[in-house]
């Protein structure tokens, strides 16, 4: 209930002819449905600059008109698995962390729309997903070790034997710090064999919180 | 000739059973020759672990079994485009500077071998191949042009249209900086859509020059 009504007010906010970037997950699923509805009541026109295969689909469905990254994108929205009111943010757990970095930072201004049950008091603590190129996996692990991680998992699935593969072809380890920080985020990019990571400490422009009585907004 | 003098140095250095790390390129290729010529006449048993699919088909031509990364690896040997006699090097013509850097990382101890011409005071104003990923080329671009790039050049090939496809399915992007650093090259690393870059400031443990009159070696 509480992603229908982030959903709607994020429909609500777009204008007609705007290029959106769109993210992935349940709650942008209901943002993108309340979008479709603008489109078919108020026969306005909307753009989307998707983070995954799976968004770009449902953008189609209702009506969005999908375009490649590298257009000039008014505003975005994605969801979060975890969020702070610093809106510090952790993504990931749908392994389309990568294409949704990339577009969180091609974007002028990133709203992360969550349930709040997503709202915690600090990152610390929660399992970090890390992309990494498959033949540099032991290098990543020993050098994640070294920079104090607590517990390291290969990320399985169901439908594939082995690890989850993302749709660039890496591999997740889900990795859990005990004290999350700036140094910490820059110190995983840099270690050889990761791509990028969950951790999007400084992305998010507003953090939408959705819960029973209404939407609370944070912003810098 | 200096290659085949190198290339018979490494050759030379090489034990029974060992297992070794093996780069790619011409320099390179000459050192897998010498090996083949040991393997033949001293019938040793040589084990390779390769930054190329080029470099494992050589290897199995001379006789080295091809081992997959994770296994412990006693040292190794690579090419560079250009060396400083700092131990810096600059890697990446070959476009397989991704696999390169994680062997790198997997040694104890790695041997950089290059001919004389490689050798430069300064990796200042090099062209520093960036692996990046395709839908990050422009955030990227931007990124780049803000740490102070000179110049940014797409690597282009031949045999088929647009930019050169590494074996990670990713681009390659050729930027000039005024100054290298430790400091840039966590910079260009830390990039969003960046997988990793050229630049090996702290890799080599010993850097082999060869030269008409032998071969100089600089350690740390």
């Amino acid at each position: 209930m509480t992603k229908e009504i982030l959903g709607l007010e994020i429909g609500a906010k777009v204008k007609d002819g705007e290029v959106l970037g769109v993210g992935t997950g349940s709650t942008v699923d209901a943002a993108i449905i309340a979008i479709g509805e603008r489109i078919k009541k108020d026969k306005i026109k909307v753009f989307g600059v998707t983070s995954s295969r799976e968004s770009s689909l449902r953008c189609r469905e209702v009506g969005i008109t999908v375009l490649e990254l590298g257009v000039s994108i008014d505003w975005g929205f994605d969801g979060a698995d975890f969020v702070t009111q610093k809106l510090e943010c952790l993504k990931g757990k749908g392994a389309a962390l990568l294409r949704e970095k990339i577009l969180a930072h091609s974007l002028n201004k990133f709203i992360v729309i969550a349930d709040d049950s997503k709202l915690v008091s600090t990152l610390d603590n929660h399992p970090i997903p890390v992309e990494v190129l498959p033949p540099a996996e032991l290098l990543v692990k020993a050098a994640l070790k070294e920079l104090g991680a607590a517990e390291i998992k290969l990320r399985e699935g169901t439908g594939k034997f082995g690890g989850v593969v993302t749709e660039f072809g890496n591999i997740i380890l889900d990795v859990k710090f005990p004290k999350v920080s700036e140094v910490l985020s820059k110190e995983i990019k840099c270690i050889t064999g990761v791509v990028d990571h969950g951790l999007f400490l400084n992305e998010a422009s507003e953090v939408w919180i959705g819960t029973k009585s209404g939407v609370r907004k944070f912003t810098r």
